[in-house]
């Protein structure tokens, strides 16, 4: 939703407002920053996290000084990027990334549904892991009641883009110097098992 | 340093102060956030920097917001992540990231002397295209009038990481799940060059 928070002062034009922008980015990124205010200091922590529908969600230990501090609905600005490739121009002025990014304002909610508590766990747990959930052991109830979950309205968030190569000045453009673009990708590796679990198969899922 | 904002309320052995642990974090990644405050407001952006000694910077245009609400000197916290593995453990409770993160409290100091502020500029470009400076024409004075340079300082600085495989539960050792660590890396990619620039060499620091 655009408010007068989620409107970037510059480059409006890359700014977008709309579920099929934003939530494919919230899906494709594994972890984001969650900034929060204390006393007046801006305080930030990376964390996993899952969407569904129009919720983020995230979790944590109910003796983290950071759950403590926003689960109460102190207001946060969560950040997510996804930095897809570096730009270079002719000029180092024109260098630039191709991104694509959302922040979201809202004010945590402490999920308090026990199905919606183990669900959000889940969810969680799947992002970094599809499929991973339904090969665990079930979540005990002593595990959950030493985790938090919280949820995030999405109603004010936004996404930012860019992409394609440089804008170099028609002066440059001339210049023997090479421009194009750097693509910047996250890979997942070959799995390296537990030590003394060699003889567990690779799930299909991690194949 | 060790203050009390820079020390972690919980997994304090995770916690690091020392240089020789803070600056290879910093070197490697290729992106910050930095949190900041409006009205009690948390904001966040996503940006390129770059380290020197122990100062790290950050540009943006003259005009831009978030740079006009900071540059005064209200207190940030930059925050950098690595992620390095998904560790996969027996139970969900165990699962965990391998990461490497750091987080600086400082306040940005506005760079005026114009040697530095061209220095700060070649350091961003070289953080994430080492070598690039050197190959491009010289930056106008028209080009360093719509750009402000920030300075931080990275007295306040700590560092936090986790490296290793699951910890697990004695109970769940014998479990058949399989448990390890799914290894995640950045790469660069073929560098695509611009439409209609294909007769220019890739430079040697591209290859």
């Amino acid at each position: 939703m655009q408010t007068e928070r989620t409107t970037p002062s510059r480059l409006a034009k890359r700014a977008y407002y709309d579920e099929a922008t934003i939530h494919p980015i919230l899906d494709e990124a594994l972890f984001c920053t969650v900034s929060y205010v204390v006393d007046g200091q801006p305080m930030a922590i990376p964390t996993a996290y899952a969407r569904k529908g129009d919720k983020l969600y995230i979790h944590g230990s109910v003796g983290s000084h950071f759950i403590r501090t926003i689960e109460n609905g102190a207001p946060v600005c969560i950040t997510v990027m996804l930095a897809d490739g570096l730009v270079l121009a002719k000029s180092a002025f024109h260098h630039s990334v191709n991104y694509r990014s959302v922040v979201v304002f809202a004010n945590a909610e402490k999920v308090t549904d026990e199905d919606e508590r183990m669900e959000a766990l889940a969810l969680i747990t799947d992002h970094l892991i599809p499929g991973r959930w339904d090969d665990l052991r079930p979540t005990t109830a002593s595990e959950m009641r030493k985790t938090t979950v919280l949820a995030f309205s999405l109603a004010e968030a936004s996404a930012k883009l860019r992409t394609g190569g440089p804008n170099d000045d028609p002066e440059d453009e001339e210049l023997p110097t090479w421009a194009g673009v750097v693509p910047l990708k996250t890979v997942r590796e070959t799995p390296i098992p537990k030590e003394g679990d060699m003889a567990i198969p690779l799930p299909d899922y991690l194949l």
